[in-house]
């Protein structure tokens, strides 16, 4: 997605060989002017796909899933990543590795929001190594749902993830894939 | 607003006396297109105010925020409840208290994001003890900026976060606002 690559190119900020900061505009202030064309992309690629429901993790995943789940007409239901007082024991869980934070942690879902009838599409904005994702695919997977595929903002393309999940048989899309990034030499997409 | 009032008396789980459960359609399970109306209402309350800045607080005040956005045509920033690797050193910060979780916490918003000529709007799903809020406003006064008011989903007004708010000259707006509820006689409306 040209629009999304130009923005990383103009306000990411590479750190250290393996970091991006896209926090100007996707994870920490929000554009959403382009959350809505990334919506309008995804709907795109996966407005066939008869999708119920939209997936996403806490938290920076959730203003694009919402802006998104406007041109699907559907609900957004975030995995939670710690268990709550207001939430029962009525859920599916599963693991999930924060290279960023440094640490695992249980995200949850509860069951009577994922039914085995949706189709789900998950959305997030980074796939690097694909813990995430392969925690959110575990949820679909427990709840006997049909996982539509994942919309994915940023896939750093030179991590394993996206190639770990794909090999899964899961749809992956990612709007914008970096191939390599430096300090340097920027961003180059694939 | 009575659209919301309704989905509360018909959705809304009362446990215990004082946890209002939304989760099928606010916070957990987010109904998109009834966030739609509730940002065309703050629109309608603060559309004059000049707002720059939408400022919430991770994780279930991100998608309201996000879509409330929308009808401003201004970026969101949430306040991020943990220090990550990814934000550098140049935050403004508060402490919230959480009686959901039991916990304190600091939450943080990059310096470059909130700046003293924005206007800035707060939004959050609840209003109960106004811990969250209270931290939002500091993080606001601490970077100079001017803030328009806070606009609330549901606001729990048999608690004192609300009084306690508006007491110190901060305009809120709360769309839904809970005189008294129980689970045998349901929820009230102020």
């Amino acid at each position: 997605m040209e629009l999304l690559e130009e923005r990383i190119r103009r306000d990411g900020k590479i750190r250290g060989g393996d970091v991006l900061k896209v926090d100007s505009f996707l994870n920490h202030q929000m554009d959403v002017s382009l959350f809505a064309e990334i919506g309008k992309e995804f709907r795109r690629l996966f407005g066939d796909c008869g999708v119920t429901k939209i997936l996403t993790i806490e938290a920076s995943g959730i203003g694009i899933a919402c802006v998104t789940a406007q041109f699907f007409g559907c609900p957004v239901i975030f995995a939670k990543k710690n268990k709550t007082k207001n939430i029962a024991g009525d859920v599916y869980t599963s693991k999930v590795e924060s290279f960023t934070h440094g640490k695992v942690y249980d995200i949850i879902v509860a069951r009577e929001f994922l039914r085995p009838e949706d189709r789900v599409l998950l959305i997030d904005d980074f796939l690097a190594n694909g813990s995430a994702l392969q925690g959110l695919i575990k949820l679909v997977e427990d709840a006997g749902a049909t996982l539509v595929g994942a919309g994915i903002c940023v896939e750093k393309a030179f991590q394993p993830g996206g190639d770990r999940i794909r090999s899964m048989g899961v749809r992956v899309e990612s709007l914008a894939r970096i191939k390599s990034m430096s300090e340097e030499t920027g961003v180059e997409f694939c």
